[in-house]
């Protein structure tokens, strides 16, 4: 398949309908409002549905709804309009449907300004909401990656009935790639007759389906978030995605970084060792669950004299990171969190600090 | 003073009346209910305002008005109300306004049950909203402390300008036990003319305020961003509030656990200790900033052997539990998320299964 | 054309797709959430969109959004929910747009009940909303003729780019007749290129158009509202529509009746003529234009004695039957307003104390 | 008591506190924003509270909680403003609650214009909201005016249980003019402990009241709009006020005009009169009920040939006069309807046309 240039919003959109997602519903917001525009047209081209809520609460509930129904569903957003829809995300986790939420984030917190930025990371990993549950969350570093992620994101979402969060950035949204669609990326909805409230008929001839979270008998509760737990412990196991950079030769520091800073963070490891200074890089795909093995493993590593969390934040993933390392290597956090993206001189400039 | 026989829900508000907050906002919702019920026969009676809110989301930006106008406010919720206060809460902690948020529990995620649980603990403590912020997070025990705890509160919000959260939970609400109002906990708001817009007049000859969230500038919201981040690095310093309870033993086991659950615990410690076991707890009193250094260095001791993180949630503190430890030794989760808490004879009988 | 067995409210959803409507926004309230009902299964058969608004508030901005695209578009409500559209219907007949408003009354004020009633009829035809605006009002007196005024509102709101309600009521959306949907009143949507905001392209290569209901220069408005009056002119000269029944008698008594009540009144007629009492009846077909002259004109037969307005409303007509009989014979009301329909045998002893 | 120089809109303001009415909820509108400004400053002093709703909606409905619990209450907006009220307004007059609404009317249809108008007599009198249910309407000419027709407002609602509407322009809302505030029409509030939901406790020792406009079953419900009707009957019995002008000469023409237009009216009456026209006016100061016995009367004096309606709208009013007049006399209608006041000489010009 030949290869596209598109913008990143626009190729997000794109992909969620090459693999088989007909319903789209959401609220404009500076950096995405260029997927809704995108899909308001493409939709309707292949028979799919745009629908632009009133609020982002009411789009959450809009995708639990749909998504309760047994449709393939996601929406698009930026920070303020996540926190909006954080306790319909709960409910949805509750209640074990699949959704697809993107969330490229600006800086924050408040309105904050339009620009890029990471400083949404402990919410999508950690406390989105209110209860025990979590995303499984995917963070892309182009466009490229972005379209696959939101292509595997309904699978996922479908095999664990659970929530699924593409974590961008402005820039993964607004800058323009090539892009290819893999087909083997399409997949079909799961059948969905064993839980959702999909209509009962000759078709499906099943028990009928109650969708919901509310459970006021406290066993029944403690067991949905037993059962919630062990998906949770599963995606831990089974759903761990990392890229490794320069890691096979004998570096000095470690650093952690995912999405657009983890590009510039490349450039940096690539001109420092042309200066002669060895750096690696452990790059998270997956933000929930986090690559911990891989991180205190590479941490180990005897040339290794400190790790570095990279972010577009004010060292939001640096917790996770020092829980993986568990003070074999001194932990160390740098970054910006305006919009202003780190340049790659910057973070050499830190890396040298280290050493 | 003499002691008084109170509900906690009322206990909280009349202690934000003590401690000189005349403006309460709110959303009714169970467990917390009562709090909007005494405030509303109390307030009038002490010139306050009590005002109900159309939704939580309006509770949240009605808050930020009068923080922004530099009255002492607070507003009490339970968990779903107070995801619905996510955005809000994020653009409070931007703007840098002083408020008190109050969250009673609630067993989730979704509507989930409306008895007791500490299911928000990474909500409240780590990604509570979009963007780089942090909430003081204090977690009463017993009526008397959530009534100290509200009192402490206020003078905190306005040290840091911050927002502070009491992190409570249903049994906190819901129980009466014999309180007091301390009068040294009584205090006077701070002077907020170099900030807030309360009026330029003759009083307080000053220049024009501007309380806002947005920095469109990228450079500007950097800068806000490191202000706020200094602030956490403050907290951290300066607030850690925790209490060791048997500590002073050779304890085999160490327990760490707060809130509700640590009364159970303490229960378990004791009758183990009659038993001939010791085991020893450590009650995080702040979860934001968590008491890093005390549980590493109790986990240290030679006799330990084990740590416990035992929580009713499915293991939202087991994160941070094991961040402090630092593979020192093995952290272990134990905890029930239905509303149902756990008993002393179930929190003994897992303590015994590490040991 | 064969008949089918429906029911009114099912009717009135089929009878708008048959005019070549494909869009339905609405929100449910009994007693016509059947139209919404069978519509959201309808819809989607032919290539329509049925649309659940949040609230009637947002349905009737839904409505405008739409109409101002060039889209037919109509929705259907009950009466506290037509309160809630009144500032959007407002907005829509400022701006000039078309579009219809089934409303299937139900007793009130406030909630009242849910039973029908004709209490809107001030409503619909003098002070929907605020500002110089008319609806052109339209009242059904069985099934078959409200999908025919349902069938005719949509080339009528084009023609006069102006709302269009059915007046309708409970009895009219519960009960079940046999209905034809006649193919000569299929109509094309008028070609809307002149003002509608369509899109500019290519196949209608025209000017900027700007729908609006703004005018802030005072001359601005006041043409607005003069080109507003000419059209509420000209319905009056065009659109008026009634029937006679019984007229061609020496009648001693003029009903003036409409809708479901006209049908009641019909049968006291007959019973009364069986008896030996002549009375006639006029049944405005078009409330809003009145038939003020066939009134005046049938209220001045010599055999005439008295004109009673028969509502099922505590005299909302009455005023209008007054000011078309001008004072030429005495106006009499006799009616009910609580969801029970007078009876013929009620209606006939009402009549004969006027003889 | 000396006269003060008020701006319209402030006057108002005062005039509610000076009447005993110390809860005001309202939300901003042009042209009457200086009515909240004012009280939300005043209302404070007085130990009453101004608060500000999310929407027009929230406030129709707060305005109803405090009306149902026994509080004095009113609010004040503007034409949009008024339409988003009249669900709520229907929801009061059904569950018969006293309270005061004041509408300083702007150019309409829709968003209109910002300057005066009186395009919602309509909306006022006859058709706010569904159901059988009425307003009382004043409609002041000067700020004096205004204010006393505000004082008697409340006392007037509470005999009645049913709101009053004081319909004002942008005219009488901005204009500055020397007032008093006449201590005679300071009043107490009724005593409403046999309906109002305001405590049962020692000191009313009473029956549980319920306030609702909810009536299932339809005997009720005709019953409770047979209440209704009873009071609308006896308001026309007992409330008509009017001014007659100049109607003690051998007049050619009959005004009927009310409000700011009014003014103009009787500028050009006293200039005509120079000129040796003679021209007399009736100016309702209540609209509903409608001074019908008084311009029929007026109508009918010998040397009249016409009667004319003069309004700062399309003919709104013209109805009621033509039934009133019940062809006696031919009725004709001058206007404008742009927020551009008819000056004397346009209103002399058009009388001139008419002899």
């Amino acid at each position: 398949m030949a290869k596209i240039l598109m913008k990143g919003n626009e190729a997000i959109g794109e992909a969620a309908i090459r693999a088989g997602c007909l319903n789209y519903f959401a609220y404009p917001i500076t950096p995405q409002s260029e997927v809704a525009e995108y899909l308001s047209r493409r939709m309707p081209e292949v028979g799919g549905v745009f629908l632009q809520g009133e609020s982002e609460v009411a789009v959450s509930y809009m995708i639990f709804g749909a998504a309760a129904a047994g449709a393939r569903i996601f929406t698009t957003s930026s920070s303020p309009g996540i926190s909006l829809m954080s306790e319909g995300i709960s409910y949805i986790a509750g209640a074990q449907c699949p959704a697809v939420f993107v969330n490229i984030m600006r800086g924050g917190p408040g309105l904050g300004g339009i620009l890029p930025s990471q400083a949404d990371y402990l919410q999508a990993t950690k406390g989105m909401g209110h209860g025990d549950f979590r995303l499984l969350v995917m963070a892309p570093a182009s466009v490229q990656e972005a379209v696959e992620m939101v292509m595997k994101a309904f699978p996922l979402a479908e095999k664990y009935r659970n929530p699924v969060m593409i974590l961008g950035d402005g820039l993964i949204g607004q800058m323009m790639e090539p892009v290819e669609f893999p087909d083997h990326l399409k997949t079909e909805p799961s059948n969905k007759d064993a839980w959702a409230t999909n209509g009962m008929d000759a078709r499906n001839s099943r028990q009928r389906n109650m969708v919901k979270s509310l459970c006021l008998n406290p066993e029944e509760l403690n067991n949905n978030n037993l059962v919630l737990k062990a998906k949770y412990d599963q995606m831990k196991k089974e759903e761990v995605m990392f890229e490794r950079f320069h890691t096979e030769v004998d570096y000095q520091v470690l650093i952690v970084s995912y999405g657009t800073m983890s590009r510039v963070c490349r450039t940096a490891i690539e001109n420092m060792h042309a200066e002669g200074i060895e750096v690696a890089m452990i790059r998270p795909q997956t933000l929930f669950p986090f690559p911990e093995a891989e991180v205190l493993s590479a941490a180990q590593k005897n040339s290794c004299q400190a790790v570095a969390s990279i972010e577009m934040s004010m060292g939001q993933m640096l917790e996770d990171v020092q829980r993986c390392v568990q003070g074999k290597k001194p932990v160390h956090w740098y970054g910006k969190c305006g919009g202003d993206v780190p340049t790659p001189e910057e973070v050499a400039d830190y890396i040298r600090t280290l050493i």
